[in-house]
Parts: structure tokens; C-alpha cells; sequence
């Protein structure tokens, strides 16, 4: 018999054919991995089984009992930590909206074969860890690096190549990461990254590695796959594209009314509504959120939360409206300090990251 | 402007034509809800966010505080409780297998349109909370009353027809039927029905109303849209067909290796492995599971773990294989003690329900 090999399971990335249906493949990792129902919107803090997950290979078996967090690398000491060890620790919580880099790819036109995101793909927590600042001073950075690479328990095959979940940052590192082990109070759930993750505020969720094991403090630039070749924004396979990093801003709304099982479309009564929902940035505070109940043709400023304690988190947003007999295609969108705003067609790009093209929201209006 | 209603909305159900792919919004669906990764399996009592989850509406934004369950209609006293009251009663923990009744759906050909679920739909959770039948005997059942109808706070449109979720059993109840107000021994979570459900050991998950908020008791068959027009066996819409009720027998194998990203095919070292899973039936007891290395041309049984305490709860099985280079199609299945065996080949009906078709699971066995 010929030899098998990973290149036979597992195969190049591509983008649908034109009219192509979603595939089981896809399908498959939609029913595995899963977005915020719209409505738990309503939440400021989201139930962890509500949050979004995704999760690229399995969800590793941890015991936290034997595990150890590695600091090797270009560091002055080498650490290795139990739990008991982190906890001893000065410990914050951090409220983090965190959201996929591949939110709103299923949209995309030709699409790219991953995941498939419609538009749900976010949650925010209370991440309580160790500022990650503070173990790598106890390690000692070395002079000369330049970044730090973290490693996940996860392993898998992704593109023909066999891997452990692996990512770096720059140094210094965001001041505000955490190296987090609860999650709304209690410890973090198997799917989030049991006993202990990487938390990244402002970051899209692949830079938050989960079930961390390892920190290695490197002197040139990490080139592994989920750096170099994955979560890369480019237009075509041979670029070197670039890095995906912060969170775009984007503004969604809790769909008013109650929904159709099937089309999710939304009914409501005439009458008075108020929209409402939540709204986030990864460049700094989204300063005002616009509300359109024709599909973008106009637009009306929302009342907008103010950012409060918690930098890395959504804010609440809510609009007035009234609703009239028929059809009508709901719209909002954010803008942030750094004055980026979302726009209503969506640029394209090979892997289906950073999408954050305006929300719209079908409803029928009709009398009970 | 002609009057807009809501059969512009809600449709009625279809089956996917030749060779269609996935739709938007069966794709919006499977975003929402999620099923059990697969190797989740590992859990005996699985971990609220990882727990399969179908909401057939919007998960209701409930207060606890002023939740009421009322128990009218053919009783002799009508009864109002909160859930102080609920909880001053006794109550009881069980440990219940819920699977959804679409589950499989998916891999139907042609495709029921509606939850496309591959093979995850299910769970398993010790729900705390009071026996139903002591409910109705503080009520006084009235000699006529021939069903209980239970009422969900979930509101929407299916099909055309808006509607509270609404579903009964008939009487007497099930006596294992819980008023359940706690999962894994913590507040029911939003999805699962906070703060009270129906929990109907042995049944699809359809009978397992969540957001509990009335029970009506009735002389006459309930004949509302989940009874009578959904979850019924039938080949063609004219058809009555059968009421879909307990769950059938099913064994699933937490995936061997790590997987491959996108195609989820498995990864294993040539060696030893030691295939293991859950298998379960609503039936009674599963009291035979047999494994295949060869997609199902041949047989060897697996040892199964004893039924113990847990009657309602899955039991589980481990195999022997041992890896040779190259690529395998491993299954398992599950025979309960009714004598009900999982089919080799699916049987076809309209709405996609009551599959439990083997599970194949793809494994490529390769050196390191």
C-alpha cells in the first residue's frame, strides 16, 4: 500500500465556487464551535456557555493538578510554575469583549472554506489572572529579544501541518494581557482554556492562547504557522499580507421583536421600539454608534455608554424607532476614538479576517 | 403598500434539493445552537457550555424573582407557585442523556431544511428539581384529564404559525419527569431554560420544555404545532405520521489522535489505541456495543460499562484496535435492552428526526 500522509486529510486552504453551498466540512466545524446567540447581547457580561468559542483542534484533557506554565527562552531565569504558584501571585480581573478574526467570513463573496462565521462570533468576560508583565520580569527578559511565543496544549493538523496551537507577541508585551485561570469568577471552562489561557485585551481571540503551557522569549520574529501563514490578511496565497492584530470596531444589535425559527427573520408590532445592543473597538472606546431603519440610506445617532471602567469592553448602545406596517432592514454602526467606522460594503481578503461590515436586520412589522 | 404577514417570513418546511449545500439560514441556525464537541465524550457529567443546546426561538430574558409556573386546567385546584415554593418541595438530582430529535439530520439525503445537526446533539447533566407528579397531585388531576400541556416563555414563528413553545406528555406523567430548576448543581444556565424546565428522562429533547411557565391539563390529545405538525416520523406532509417520543439507541466514540482543522479527520500513531465512548437509548439500558475498524464490514464487542445508579444516564464502552499505516474507517454501535440495534443505513422522514445511524469516524495512521 502507498504510504498515507497528513497531505492526504488534510489539505490547502481555498474559497468556495461560485454558488457553492456551505460544505459538510464547514458544517461540521459550525456545529462544534459556536457565536453568541444575538439576544444573550442583552447580557454585559456573557455566560460562559453563551460566549463564543472556537477551538481549531480538540479541546485537550487538563489536569490542574500536574500542569506547569514554562517561561523559557532568551530569559534571564527559567520558570516553571504550577497553579498554586500563579495563584501566589498578585492577581487582576479584567472585563475583555474579545471577538474571532474570522467573524462575518461566511458573508464573504467568494467565500473562504473555514469556519463559518456569520456575524456572532464575540462575548465578553471577567478574566481574573497574573498581568503577564509580571512573570516575564521574574523570568528576566534578555536584551536582545524581541518577542514572546506562547504555546497551547491544543494539537492538531492545519494545512498539512502538524502542530501544537502556537502564537507570539511583540515586546513589550500589551500591558494589559493576563495570564488569566478564571473566567466570571470561577475557573475557566474546558472550552476557554482549563486550567489557564492567554488573555490579550483589545486582540482578536487567536492571539489569547488557550491551555498555555509554554512561554519562550525569542530573538528574531516568530514564523510559525499561526503566524506567518494563517491570520494573515492578504489577497492571494503568495503575499506576505498583514498581521491580523487589534479588533475592528463593530456595533451589533440585540434583534428586537421575536424571531421565525428558520429565516431568523424578526417580528414586531407597530408601535414604539428601542433599539438596543453593544458596540466595541480594539484601537480605544467606540464615541458614537448610528442607528439606520432603511438598510443605511440614513443614518441617526444612537445614545452611546460611556467606556467606564472597563477600557477593553463593550458599551451599551440604544436608538429610538418607530415601527410601521411592513418590511424594514435595520442597520447600526460604530465608529471609534481612533476614528475608524465600519463600512457597509466589505473588502475581501483570502482568509475572511478582520471582517466588520455594518449589521442588518430584517423585520416585519404586523399588527398581533 | 400591500399588508405584510408573516407567511413573507415563515415558510413551510422543504427538503434541500439534489446537491444543494448548506443555506444561510440553515448556516444561521448552526451558528446559534451548538452541539457536544466529540471529544467531550471524555465527561461523564458534561460541562454546561459544552452541552448540546437548540433553542427553537429567542432564549426569553427571564427574572427569577417573579417567575411563576401555573398549573390549571382540568385540576382541582389550580395552583400558582414561584419558585420559592418550588424549591421548599422535595426534590431530587438524576442524571439524564438528552439528544436533540434532529439530531443527524444533516446527513439525510435529500436534507430536511431546519438545525442541520451532523451527529453532536447531545449531553448529559444532573438536573435537580421536583418531581412533576407531586406538582399534580397538590393540583388534583381531575378523572377527564387525558395530557398534560406544558408552556415555554420561548415566543416566535415556525412555519407560518406564531407561537409559545408549547408540548405535552400524556398522563400519567412519566414518574422520573423533574420541574428542574438546577444543572450540575448550579442555577440552570440562560440556554437551558433558567429558571425552570422540564426534564423528561429518556425522551428527545423536544418534550424537555425549558423556561417553564404553565402546565394546563386537558381532556382531549393536544393538537399545537410541536405535537401535531413537527416532531412526527412521517414520509409525506399529508401524513399524520408518529409522534416522536424516546430516544433511540446511539454510541459515539470520543475521536482517537488529534484532528486535521478542517476536514476533522483523525491523526493516530500505528500502535495500540483504546477507541472508547458513551453509548445510550430511552429504551432502557444499552446492553451491547460493538466496535469496527473496517467501516462496518466486521464486528467485535466492546466491553460496556454496567448501568449502576444512573438509569437515564449513557453508559460507557471501550474497544481494542491496534493502528497499522494507512487509512481506517472505524464505527461502533449500540443495541439496547429492548433489542433496538443502530442501522447501518438511515431511514429517510420529511422532518429529519429520530436518526441514529452508526457513527463512521475517518482515521489516517501515520508515523510520527
Amino acid at each position: 500500500m502507498e504510504q498515507a500522509s497528513l497531505g492526504d486529510v488534510s489539505t490547502p486552504g481555498r474559497v468556495a465556487a461560485d454558488g457553492e453551498g456551505i460544505s459538510a466540512a464547514e458544517l461540521g466545524l459550525a456545529a462544534r464551535n459556536h457565536g453568541l446567540p444575538l439576544e444573550a447581547l442583552r447580557y454585559e457580561v456573557t455566560p460562559p456557555g453563551l460566549h463564543y468559542v472556537l477551538v481549531h483542534y480538540d479541546i485537550p484533557a487538563a489536569d490542574a493538578d500536574d500542569w506547569r506554565l514554562d517561561v523559557g527562552g532568551r530569559v534571564r531565569t527559567p520558570l516553571s510554575l504550577d497553579l498554586a504558584a500563579l495563584a501566589g501571585l498578585p492577581a487582576v480581573t479584567r472585563r475583555v469583549t474579545m471577538e474571532c478574526a474570522g467573524n462575518g467570513r461566511a458573508r464573504l463573496s467568494p467565500r473562504p472554506v473555514s469556519q463559518p462565521w456569520l456575524v456572532e462570533a464575540v462575548g465578553t468576560a471577567d478574566w481574573t489572572g497574573v498581568p503577564l508583565h509580571l512573570v516575564l520580569e521574574a523570568a528576566g527578559v534578555a536584551p536582545d529579544a524581541v518577542e514572546a511565543v506562547f504555546t497551547g496544549a491544543d494539537h492538531g493538523v492545519e494545512r498539512g501541518v502538524e502542530q501544537d496551537y502556537r502564537r507570539s507577541l511583540p515586546l513589550p508585551v500589551a500591558p494589559d494581557a493576563l495570564l488569566a485561570y478564571a473566567m466570571n469568577g470561577r475557573p475557566l471552562p474546558p472550552q476557554h482554556g482549563y486550567p489557564l489561557r492567554l488573555v490579550v485585551p483589545g486582540w482578536y481571540g487567536m492571539a489569547h492562547v488557550k491551555w498555555l503551557r509554554e512561554i519562550t522569549l525569542v530573538d528574531a520574529p516568530f514564523t510559525g504557522f499561526q503566524q506567518a501563514v494563517a491570520y494573515r490578511v492578504r489577497q492571494d496565497p503568495g503575499e506576505d499580507g498583514k498581521p491580523v492584530t487589534r479588533i475592528a470596531p463593530r456595533a451589533l444589535m440585540i434583534p428586537p421583536g421575536f424571531p421565525d425559527f428558520m429565516s431568523r427573520t424578526r417580528v414586531v408590532r407597530p408601535g414604539p421600539v428601542r433599539p438596543a445592543g453593544r458596540a466595541w473597538s480594539g484601537y480605544g472606546p467606540v464615541v458614537r454608534v448610528e442607528f439606520s431603519a432603511d438598510g443605511g440610506g440614513s443614518w441617526a445617532d444612537a445614545e452611546v455608554e460611556p467606556q467606564g471602567l472597563h477600557a477593553w469592553a463593550w458599551q451599551g448602545w440604544q436608538a429610538d424607532w418607530v415601527a410601521e406596517p411592513g418590511r424594514h432592514v435595520l442597520a447600526v454602526r460604530a465608529t471609534d476614538a481612533a476614528g475608524h467606522t465600519q463600512p457597509l460594503e466589505q473588502a475581501w481578503n483570502l482568509g475572511g479576517f478582520r471582517n466588520n461590515q455594518v449589521q442588518v436586520v430584517d423585520v416585519l412589522c404586523c399588527p398581533a
